[in-house]
């Protein structure tokens, strides 16, 4: 989208923000906004474009994440942040069936992301455990997610105590918590509304001006309108509606501009997300994001596949170049998932990890140069003659060609004779070496106890 | 690359065709740069950055390849001349096992490249069958490509003698060749190289104002330099030697700037085309061919999988949305291909059809104005309403997405319970239904006698 575009779509967002306004369920968060002047309905809001553009100029557009290990901190704006997929009630087994998943498969993605050359942040509500008391089940997570990897990690954003309980544990991690230590996920509801919960979590984090991915977005002919550009204004509304709340909660604080959004399938009913249409949004969104110079979130290795097959391939692929291309600075979702965000799977994770370090070199910059040209090695091979033994070749060799962990590079016979025809199954292998190799990475024994001691004590009131 | 960048492979590319030159294993070749005042030691040409400007300044930057039936005539270097794989010895079947291609196998892609809203020129040896004498298979070919498609094709470079059986059917079908008619695909042998072969039927289609993809590349690492800028100074050479070559035999002559490379595998031996190194000579090679204002020839939908696994839709995927994103002006190797150049399969020509027509929703432009930000809807739906029942969607729900032939939208147990969970299998039964409901185009019988006759003719000779 261009700047035109983008003022079109601006402008209509404030009309919309003016008319029709955004629906924050939570009294809390209507108050605030009431204290600071804003028209109001019951529980509707009415931000003005000025008000708008006060929040706007409060919330930075790059901020760090730190990590309790501070060479893992993260610079959100600079270079992607990873993490991988978010929310998945199921896991797809290594046989390829459905089951719910549980706290020990969340554990193997804390444990995956902590040695993932490409993930680095650990998220949270990886796979959603169905083996836990929901009323608690955050607190597994965070410790998890705090234990198993020294990354920056992903906060319990699902209500107003769980945003309370996550901040705790970060300051029993950190001290304090007066710079980004974790950043969480608010989605609004398409459209244009807040849930109490995320609106409360929200003000909480935003309050203690921790990191949140505001989302909007919502499905097209459903939740949403049937075309990209109706799609991008009611989401924008929701998404700058959050905003300004995160910024009365404490000007300042971080947010990242989320964006998504893809059709309904009409003839199932479906929400689906392998459509060229989520690739518009996504840089449309991203677009929107950089219009308000905020980062954006979005992408990942999306797919509607419930198995590592050819569509699984394309989608994922496709998606994490477009991630790539348009330069989305957080990521959820970037490993493991599959159908459509209702399933992880190991194999997907260590699949979507080798797909992201192609699309990096894809997009990386050809360097030439007198020495990357290299004319005395050209002139040297000549005319018909092989570079397989020059001496340059054995020198780049083994750094300048991107490796694969699970693509086949054999000829038909020589694959089909290797007993290793299945890529998934290499996948799950690897998946489960590193497992099998992951080392737990220190913790000073008395944060560990704290943390330990407090969850027991939530768990018990 | 930018221009800078450009300009320093330019410069190297002078260097060496100065002082290395490229060798045409050809006398008529040789003796033609003679002629034209070239400097020659033996069979290699060294043609001046004045001579290469001159070809170049002939060779036209598109021009409108002609079918024999006119509606689809294609304008090369306007929109995307997209053809079927190129030169795959082998099918892999549905079943997923490895045989030599036949002519009917031939015969199947000229009809689904006949039916195909994707596929709009019918290629050449799209297999290479295995049950003809080779000395005359090209006619079978060639007869197959005019008769079962009345799209636009590709001629046969096979030799001087199957150059000129191409332009004796196409003078049969088109009265004169005086136009472009059929478009060939002329490979130089890395490094800078022609085979006799290929330099006479060069000679010969170009000659007849035939259009010709000169195509360089090579194997990095084997018969290429390691990295990309040295690959693309080589390939280069060769490329602009053959054009040269064919401005010599007829000014004016329409030529593709076709470029590859993918590197070498280095524990194998292989070949291997799902590299990101492949991405990067592609876009670089697209980026060459706009510098000297030619169309360009490379992309497809290239993978190294033998079957239509994650590797498979990965790899064709992200091949498929680089061919669209880099401008590729024509695409050898569109639908069908598997194995690195080595097989075609049915289904995946389905799913390479349906991932073209994706990239190309994925790269369209998103339309924003008053009718797309529709904010009546919006307003009328209002907060937390929904879409789904508001006539705006059942009036765009049947064109507004991107429809599905082979991707799942179900959720796992839909899919799982529909006894439909295999990709493949779904495109292979599409693939089939096209085959069974296809219908020759209508052909003038007299055109029909005597391309039949020259071709009984030709193989008594």
């Amino acid at each position: 989208m261009n700047i035109p575009q983008l003022n079109l779509i601006h402008n209509a967002t404030m009309e919309i923000l003016a008319d029709t306004g955004v629906a924050f369920h939570s009294e809390k968060a209507v108050s605030l906004f009431k204290q600071h002047g804003f028209k109001t309905d019951g529980q509707l809001v009415f931000p003005t474009e000025q008000q708008v553009q006060n929040a706007l100029e409060h919330a930075p557009s790059t901020f760090t994440l730190h990590a309790r290990n501070p060479v893992r901190d993260i610079i959100i704006g600079g270079e992607p942040a990873l993490s991988p997929g978010y929310g998945a009630p199921h896991m797809i087994t290594a046989s390829g069936t459905k089951r719910n998943a549980t706290l020990a498969d969340y554990h193997q993605f804390c444990k995956l992301g902590h040695s993932s050359d490409v993930i680095n942040v650990t998220g949270f509500l990886m796979v959603d455990p169905t083996d836990l008391p929901h009323a608690h089940y955050h607190l597994d997570m965070l410790l998890a997610n705090i234990s198993y990897s020294d990354q920056p990690f992903m906060g319990s954003p699902l209500s107003a105590v769980t945003a309370r309980d996550a901040l705790e544990m970060a300051r029993i991690v950190f001290g304090d918590v007066g710079r980004p230590v974790m950043v969480s996920n608010i989605n609004a509801l398409a459209p244009l509304q807040y849930a109490e919960e995320m609106a409360e979590a929200l003000m909480a984090f935003a309050g203690d001006r921790q990191p949140l991915l505001i989302t909007g977005g919502g499905i097209m002919g459903a939740t949403a309108p049937m075309k990209i550009a109706g799609l991008m204004v009611v989401s924008n509304a929701a998404i700058l509606a959050g905003i300004v709340l995160s910024q009365l909660a404490a000007p300042g604080a971080p947010v990242v501009y989320g964006t998504g959004g893809s059709p309904m399938d009409m003839s199932s009913g479906s929400f689906y997300l392998g459509s060229a249409e989520m690739h518009l949004t996504m840089a449309s969104g991203a677009a929107l994001a950089r219009y308000y110079n905020l980062p954006c979130r979005s992408g990942g290795g999306l797919t509607d596949a419930h198995t590592l097959d050819f569509q699984a391939g394309a989608q994922a692929g496709l998606a994490l170049l477009a991630t790539r291309q348009n330069r989305i600075d957080f990521v959820l979702h970037t490993c493991g998932i599959l159908g459509a965000y209702m399933a992880m799977n190991l194999a997907k994770f260590i699949a979507d990890e080798e797909l992201w370090r192609t699309v990096t070199k894809i997009t990386s910059e050809v360097a030439v140069d007198e020495n990357t040209i290299d004319l005395d090695t050209i002139r040297e091979v000549g005319v018909g003659g092989q570079y397989l033994t020059h001496p340059r070749t054995f020198e780049l060799c083994r750094t300048e060609f991107q490796p694969t962990e699970i693509m086949n590079r054999l000829s038909y016979d020589s694959w089909q004779s290797s007993d290793d025809t299945d890529i998934a199954a290499r996948a799950y292998r690897i998946a489960q070496k590193r497992l099998e190799a992951y080392e737990k990475p220190d913790m000073d024994p008395a944060i560990q106890r704290d943390l330990q001691n407090f969850v027991s004590k939530r768990k018990q009131a």
